[in-house]
């Protein structure tokens, strides 16, 4: 065990760890488990960690099948501590099973606050034998991740969960100032932790906002929804990022995900839709 | 009233009418429709079809609020007949309202089959009176909708519910040819009638896949997942759409959707994942 940087003191803990959930007797389908300390962004826990946290229960409430694809609509700002996910199997197919989950905080008294919901399916099957492939694409070309910028959490900024993940931002974006709404890096889980299919739905969520790089007076950006798709298995390593947003309009904006692997293959996919801060 | 092209013999109803929901007392958050004839697709209610009458279901259960991300994941087929839409509001906020559905026929002995399962956010307020506007993309270019190509439902194909709707494929995309998987195309409602948030969750799902222009041997995609943010609410007119899919890999395929009015402004984008046919 060792501690991690800059999060005072607690002792290093996987994803994996991080992110384990029980079964809950007290109820059909419930399971419980805890947001665990330094996930958060300016006090809130990050959306992708909740995500994994959810799509962990479901994929057991699923018969111990893997995402494929997830989607969550967020409802209110996660704390450190004791949460249930309460899961509905809404069918169960040959090649996916749909489940239902809500996550919601628990506080003293047992009352229950939710945080996310959640809407997946989940497979058995590998996805990465199939003949046909056609890509009409290529990965975003970076800096090796030694001369990309590491994030490491600040006083303020940047946001606590830096310090759980291994984050390095494209030189060009890192100072936000690239004049246009996006944002390439490296990812990592600490200790180079293998990465599975719950980590993809992290790394979809785990970099600053694509609107920091838009030079517009905007702060953070509530998250709506986001959907993942888990397109395939990663190769050991540092997976390739790359977040655009095309339209901000309207008081939204969406913000569209790449993650690639270091075989060169896209193993996922996102979208989600903010709000963008109001100003004054 | 009028009859419609090639649905032998129906009275025209609207896509309002169409989509008609009811309250249904015997269950708290159930609602009552029937899915109308020619909406299929080989045979198929068409998924974005059913998705506009989970969301006015949810949209009612929300208190009047307007769709704004709605994601549905595909159970089993539609045919037409009675279907049941039980919703439940998962957070009313200030600025957006959460509501799960599930949208179910229900057969001749009252039991029911899950057909669609949906997730959704729905807001009060407007949605174009926001200041900061930021667009990094333009409208698909074609031919004026007399110059494209209108599709009517034939014997086997195209399928049924082109005769509901009035579609022009850009000559380039409509003979299957194009050699990538893209398709673009004009779309409306029959008699022009107004294009309301429910028509532009229709829109999303109303064209042939992209894949029938990639020249891969495969038919019809089936969706697992399709999310619709509506982003603007259109003029009136024709609405300019384009269809794209970058990742054909792991037996899966995306399908990147952008719907824009005839002011030029986008007005909703959806992602759906499809599972490739399987060959022999």
């Amino acid at each position: 065990m060792r501690e991690t940087a800059g999060n005072q003191g607690v002792w290093f803990v996987s994803f994996a760890e991080a992110t384990e959930v029980f079964v809950d007797r007290s109820r059909p389908g419930r399971y419980r488990s805890t947001i665990a300390d330094n996930w958060d962004v300016v006090g809130n826990t990050n959306g992708g960690y909740l995500m994994a946290l959810a799509a962990r229960a479901s994929s057991v409430a699923a018969g111990d099948r893997s995402p494929l694809s997830v989607t969550a609509h967020f409802l209110s700002p996660g704390r450190p501590g004791p949460v249930v996910i309460d899961t509905a199997v809404q069918k169960e197919g040959k090649r996916l099973t749909t489940v239902g989950a809500t996550l919601a905080a628990v506080d003293e008294e047992g009352s229950e606050r939710p945080l996310i919901t959640m809407l997946g399916s989940y497979t058995g099957g590998t996805i990465d034998d199939e003949p046909i492939e056609r890509v009409e694409a290529t990965p975003p070309e970076m800096p090796d991740p030694d001369d990309c910028v590491a994030v490491a959490p600040g006083e303020v900024f940047p946001p606590n969960m830096m310090g759980r993940i291994d984050l390095r931002l494209h030189p060009d974006d890192a100072g936000f100032g690239a004049g246009r709404p996006v944002m390439r890096g490296w990812f990592r889980l600490l200790d180079d932790e293998p990465i599975d299919p719950f980590s993809l739905i992290l790394a979809t969520d785990a970099f600053p906002p694509t609107i920091f790089n838009a030079q517009l007076p905007v702060g953070w950006a509530p998250t709506v929804e986001l959907t993942a798709h888990v397109r395939g298995r990663p190769v050991p390593g540092w997976l390739r990022c790359q977040y655009t947003t095309r339209f901000i309009s309207g008081g939204l904006l969406e913000e569209d995900g790449e993650v690639w692997d270091g075989a060169g293959r896209l193993v996922a996919q996102s979208r989600q839709l903010a709000l963008l801060p109001r100003s004054g």
